[in-house]
């Protein structure tokens, strides 16, 4: 098989007919009669597969007895205008081997229609799907269109710690990180452990956020965005949350809030429009299979601006409303859930940025507001979602940050670092947060954050 | 200042002159005499400054008394041609503004031609010097441009589990990840600490290498790539190791070992010729301040095929070599540093992929050489670096690689995921490893790892 291979997408878009192909993939099905057989060949580069049809003169059933759905095999053929619909060529195949069995008896994904739910426990192989290879590609899409956007825009990616000494961002419970025995670890004269004898001489977590070291960057190189793992140790056993999963975290130098709800909405509305623009075929076969809607709300992000209005106008609009909700509203509480989407999905019909948040239900960093109640917060809600985006200006003015350090029992020798931002060359700047399964979620219409990762790590499960 | 903010790298490079700027960022010097004052302002998006020249008439010495070397400003001023030299371009300011002050008795980067050693301790300023800027935009075009490689050839970027439940693969010491209390933690009848109460079920540590869950979306997707964080627990302190560093390792179905080799060889020199087209200035600061060497061995590396030769091969012309070394070479021993370099810099002066070494100091999932000593490893060699890649053909045979694993020791159970790859479809393939951090010490000319990360981790550091 001495042709070059090509790839299932290159044959399936070619102009170029009737010469000879190499093709490898697996084997999706196989179907046809005593005279012909039709083998759907994928290879990973597009949902759509190749029709390999092999003629039983040549391949009579005894060849061909190993091409079962998940095989992999090479085929050299000849590539020709396909007669059947669906697919614009097809080949015709020359010769046929079978480089790796999958014996139906045992192969997991014999046949389709699995559930997402069995799926998920067979994570190693449903990448295989097109339900997950669809969802893998316009993962990958969509990574590569953060750092397009960001590279067109003079901003420098920045790699944050993951392994942190410090714990005082207080975004959630952490991971703890060590090398001490798990059993009689080093006490110190308090009968505590002694992180000194630890691997990095201090007690050490799993980062929550790189944001403020974000923001060291920023003062120097201006725009900067950081795109790494982040964890929460939360025992929170639900569709939206894991234990491990992606953020995209930029921060810029003179920017104020204003500046950053434009960011937000110009970034994810070009991110939309790029995996469109980039997966057609992943996102037609998502919509047709799990959501008719999806394609239509993609669009709709596309076609709208944003709505942008104050904490404070939004409970308003909330306490006004016909809807029952659960939870009451009232300044000064932290919305729910019902009460974002009812804004969204209800009152505005389109995504929403919420503002000036009070200042005790928001982190120590944001810029206070002039009238001292609340802050420079940002909040964008999508349908679906919820939150996607949360982000602020932050607070330059080194007496009110420590101020507001202090208020909310931050210790400051733990962030001496952070603070020096403040005391040499501080700069209005502001910064958000994206989590990444969010988008990811909301672009491929999945419900189930565990979906749209490939190995979910969540409460009692770190399988692979 | 109601004109629009520019950027310096804008402003330095505009033909659009004689009009109204408005530029913000930190002052690098300002120095002058009674009548005119210049001052060096940077914003991170080049490491050149933009010189604003403010008359005395307009700005009096008390008006720029905090324009000091730190602070931060804003200028709106006129766009001109330059007078000076080095610069086309400069700023007659109308209006400065600082926005933060930087007191002189306190900013420790007041002076010039502070010691590495010394910005290491302040890794949270440093990337506001020249050198850590060019390190940190630099780091930033290798980063975008491994992901611009991949993306325009069809490969899909992975994201592999950061936590993990398995220490199969070997590769190193591990960092365990918990939420036990860090004293009397649960125990098990038989006394040991009981995971099964752990935030995970198990034990869970921090990956050492994404490959082999990379192997998995290989075998679906084709052509993967990861690019994440990895961590070693060795008590290493030396220049060329990190608790934490980033790794980008593609994988890659139908792909033997010489595909393989010409991958690896295509990638980096695309890389380097990529930063330097991309960071040209940058380069050359690094060049003129640090390495003289520093752009011929880059363009070295554009200009020169690698050199392809066994690990046998490689024995026979150590053996013969007239240089002596400190640790002997003898067929069936890892190369050291020594051996390596020699080679590279001594021997064929040019990069040198090694292949094919005894498979006892190889990895349990490299594919096996007909000879049955030897397997299909590729290490790629660098001047300077050493090894800058390591790679293989996979053992795809399912009865070689439970054999290997076997004589290993690597226990089949907690790799029953990666050993249904070979039970079901499986494909030859390869993949390798690359060590980004190693990539930009190689085309920073920088010597210590630690200076080619912002906040590097290593043993008893873990600040900022």
């Amino acid at each position: 098989m001495s042709v070059r291979r090509s790839s299932v997408e290159a044959l399936l878009t070619s102009q170029e007919l009737d010469r000879e192909v190499l093709v490898k993939g697996w084997v999706r099905t196989r179907r046809g009669n005593k005279y012909v057989q039709f083998i759907a060949v994928n290879d990973g580069s597009t949902i759509n597969n190749l029709q390999v049809v092999a003629d039983a003169e040549k391949f009579p059933e005894e060849t061909l007895k190993d091409v079962t759905t998940g095989s992999c095999i090479a085929v050299r053929g000849k590539l020709v205008a396909s007669q059947g619909k669906g697919q614009a060529t097809e080949v015709q195949a020359l010769e046929i081997e079978v480089l790796g069995k999958a014996d139906p008896e045992t192969y997991p994904l014999q046949k389709k229609g699995h559930s997402l739910e069995f799926l998920r426990e067979i994570a190693h192989l449903r990448p295989r799907t097109n339900t997950f290879g669809a969802v893998l590609r316009l993962r990958h899409a969509l990574a590569f269109g953060i750092h397009q956007y960001f590279n067109d825009r003079g901003f420098f990616y920045v790699h944050t710690p993951i392994i942190t000494g410090s714990d005082a961002e207080g975004a959630g419970q952490m991971f703890r990180v060590t090398t001490l025995p798990d059993q009689n670890p080093p006490l110190n004269d308090a009968g505590q452990v002694d992180y000194s004898e630890d691997f990095f001489g201090k007690a050490t977590n799993l980062t929550v956020s790189g944001q403020l070291e974000g923001e060291l960057a920023a003062m120097a190189l201006g725009q900067v965005y950081t795109f790494g793992p982040t964890f929460r140790a939360e025992n929170s056993n639900t569709a939206r949350h894991l234990a491990e999963f992606w953020m995209i975290e930029p921060e810029m130098a003179f920017y104020d809030l204003q500046d950053n709800m434009d960011l937000a909405e110009d970034f994810l509305r070009y991110l939309v429009r790029y995996a469109l623009e980039k997966c057609p075929a992943d996102l037609q076969f998502l919509n047709d299979q799990y959501d008719k809607e999806l394609l239509n709300r993609l669009r709709f992000v596309i076609d709208n601006d944003f709505q942008r209005l104050t904490y404070t106008e939004a409970v308003d609009i909330l306490k006004t409303a016909k809807q029952k909700f659960e939870f009451p509203v009232d300044w000064g509480t932290d919305l729910q859930s019902e009460h974002e989407r009812y804004l969204v999905e209800k009152h505005f019909k389109k995504p929403v940025i919420l503002t000036n948040y009070p200042k005790d239900i928001k982190a120590f960093y944001m810029k206070l507001d002039e009238d001292g109640r609340t802050v420079r917060a940002m909040d964008v809600l999508f349908p679906g979602i919820g939150e996607i985006i949360g982000g602020s200006q932050r607070e330059e003015d080194l007496e009110k940050l420590r101020g507001r350090m202090q208020e909310m029992h931050v210790p400051e020798d733990e962030l001496w670092w952070y603070l020096d931002t403040r005391r040499f060359g501080a700069a209005p700047h502001s910064g958000f947060g994206l989590g990444f399964e969010r988008l990811v979620l909301f672009v491929t219409g999945m419900t189930n954050i565990r979906d749209v990762i490939p190995f979910p790590r969540f409460p009692k499960n770190a399988e692979f």
